[in-house]
């Protein structure tokens, strides 16, 4: 039978990741620490067996997550989110991100994709018979042009995805950048999907700015985020998806039957450990440091770059010294240097050429030495 | 916007579930064990994750899993499933269907579904736009009609949804089923979701014929089966499908993207589990014993019964005694007896009354032994 996702391929992530495993080279492509977890958060998921939550949790998530989910939220960002009906456990960002896009896209939906982008969004688009209508950051700054965004919208928009802080840019949406989204949104039925997995990863005077803060945008907002990400436990498969009661209710059938729930031990874990809340404030400054090691590290390389605000990647541009497509640098760096990394055209519409790779720095110090070392080297 | 699955409704098991709690009932209700796991499969999820497999795993499983799950198959079906292209790691059965279903189903397609159904099937067909067909086994003996079956394809039928042994009349298709299904299907281009999750609750002289074991219906066929279910772990999220290796491909797009991967850490745990065959093939005679007690004790009560061929389910037959609709008794059973069951008419075409109430005796002994209590007294 014909597929439905004719054009996806093999991801980035995937195939780079086997390289550099073939070539014994320094990952720093695909993005997940490569040091421990925190080792009372797995005693937590240890005893959570022990004491018996080996079976079903409910479907919307462990109750006591829930609550401290809210709890976080309103301290964070003053918006009160009801457990029982706002707040659903997902099987991480990604099931978040997917089960909002599939409860609420139609066949011939419009939904406007910030590019450069990470691959989830589109095919889930896709798979439910809607079209992405991209909005591109520019090559060089990846500024948002909110003239381009508002002329993008049509009758057929139903839902706009962000992403901030952004991946791969590492650029983070301002307070103006908010209050100019719900401007452009106000008055219409167009809900948002806000990636915000990289929460706690901002850095210098920033502020990550959630679409819960504001008003007129939560109403219209799922809010996704990920443990695995804040805690250095990718593998764990844990995040949350916040929404209004309505959108809400729309979620969870889907949610229900795509996966019921979620590892109801590592639930129980988490609840326990975010109650602790420098477990989350801690973060900013544990990736603030490896960031300016790594770009302290950097002057002296060929490399340019302009400082990642958030997020725990980093983009160097390459243009100075190489004329080559980011995937053939990318490659040559692979075999030549023993060095991975990701190159963004993947990210882009039409495989467009920013001239810059996309390293990971969520890494061991001695990882950040070595790659630092090669590419001084380049 | 509107609702993709309007239809749907809170679902009974979570309904009965508050119930049965609001009232102190013993509960018999949802299909899941209230003893404990296995310490030792507990041990090995702490152990996996002190060895720092807390990261993303492979997107289609951890590959030392995947190859467990393809010896076990070729032992017991005489099937070699490639581990590389023919076998993906799930968040539990349910996402196993959900993903199979959703891969393949494009709007208008007709999916044959075998009433009555665990309620997962249907609202993941309409999700994707196709349309459900129904085939209902009769309400006395649950027999089913293969001529029936035959009439109800058409041009469009995409799909055919089978689940062997069945929820939530405890019958296992025979081999002459399987063999007729086969028959039916050949030289159509249809597919077969075969849901498998009781595979290894199977009694008396009955075997599990799972349609693996079928050359012609393996090569269209998406077999889905639970960890969950066979090691009483379901709030672990653990399943698995197979399928031939074109199939399986599609099947991984929309796996990616729904959840990327499963739990790593419950991933090693299970592969190191799964190397001592001991542990699954025990769980007949372990399930046969609770089965073979509780009927023995109801055999002085009001109610009638054919014995559950597999599953952790009896159905058992009140219209000796009672003239209610299944959901009344059901409701008075917990309110007035403290007891809970599964009123299975929310899983029959237009609530069909078929006379009988799920039991689920997936239960410790001292539950089963007040629940047989409170039966016989009724
Ligand atoms: C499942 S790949 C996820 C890693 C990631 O978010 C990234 O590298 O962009
Ligand atoms: C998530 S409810 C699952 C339990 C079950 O399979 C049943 O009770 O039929």
């Amino acid at each position: 039978p014909e597929s439905k996702l004719p054009d996806v391929k093999t991801t980035i992530f995937t195939t780079v990741g086997n390289l550099a495993r073939k070539h014994h080279a320094i990952d720093l492509s695909q993005g997940f620490p490569n040091f421990g977890a925190d080792p009372k958060l797995m005693q937590l998921v240890s005893r959570a067996m022990q004491q018996g939550h080996n079976q079903y949790a409910a479907m919307p998530g462990y109750y006591g997550l829930r609550e401290n989910i809210a709890e976080k939220i309103e301290k964070l960002h003053g918006r009160a989110y009801h457990p029982e009906k706002e707040i659903t456990v997902t099987v991480g960002a990604t099931q978040a991100l997917f089960t909002a896009i599939t409860a609420f896209v139609h066949p011939g939906d419009e939904v406007i994709v910030i590019k450069p982008a990470y691959d989830c969004y589109e095919p889930v688009i896709e798979l439910n018979g809607g079209r992405p209508v991209y909005v591109q950051l520019d090559a060089k700054g990846y500024r948002m042009d909110w003239e381009e965004f508002k002329e993008k919208i049509t009758p057929k928009t139903r839902m706009v995805i962000i992403n901030t802080p952004h991946n791969p840019s590492g650029k983070v949406f301002t307070k103006d950048d908010m209050l100019r989204l719900q401007e452009i949104l106000r008055n219409t039925n167009i809900l948002l999907v806000s990636d915000e997995v990289y929460e706690h990863i901002v850095f210098d005077e920033k502020e990550h700015q959630s679409a819960s803060r504001f008003d007129d945008l939560a109403r219209r907002s799922f809010v996704c985020a990920s443990f695995g990400k804040t805690f250095h436990v990718t593998g764990w498969k844990i995040g949350y998806c916040v929404a209004p009661e309505a959108l809400m209710h729309e979620f969870r059938k889907t949610h229900q039957f795509s996966v019921f729930c979620v590892d109801h031990p590592v639930q129980r874990a988490m609840a326990e450990y975010l109650r602790n809340e420098d477990h989350y404030l801690q973060l900013n400054s544990f990736y603030q440091e490896k960031r300016d090691y790594f770009l302290k590290a950097l002057k002296s390389s060929k490399f340019k770059f302009t400082p990642s605000e958030g997020t725990y990647f980093q983009l160097l541009d390459y243009t100075q010294f190489s004329e080559e497509t980011d995937k053939d640098l990318a490659l040559r760096l692979i075999t030549d240097h023993k060095l991975a990394c990701i190159p963004i055209s993947s990210f882009n519409v039409g495989e467009r050429q920013d001239g810059v790779l996309r390293f990971c720095f969520a890494k061991k110090r001695e990882t950040l030495e070595k790659a630092v070392e090669i590419l001084c080297r380049i």
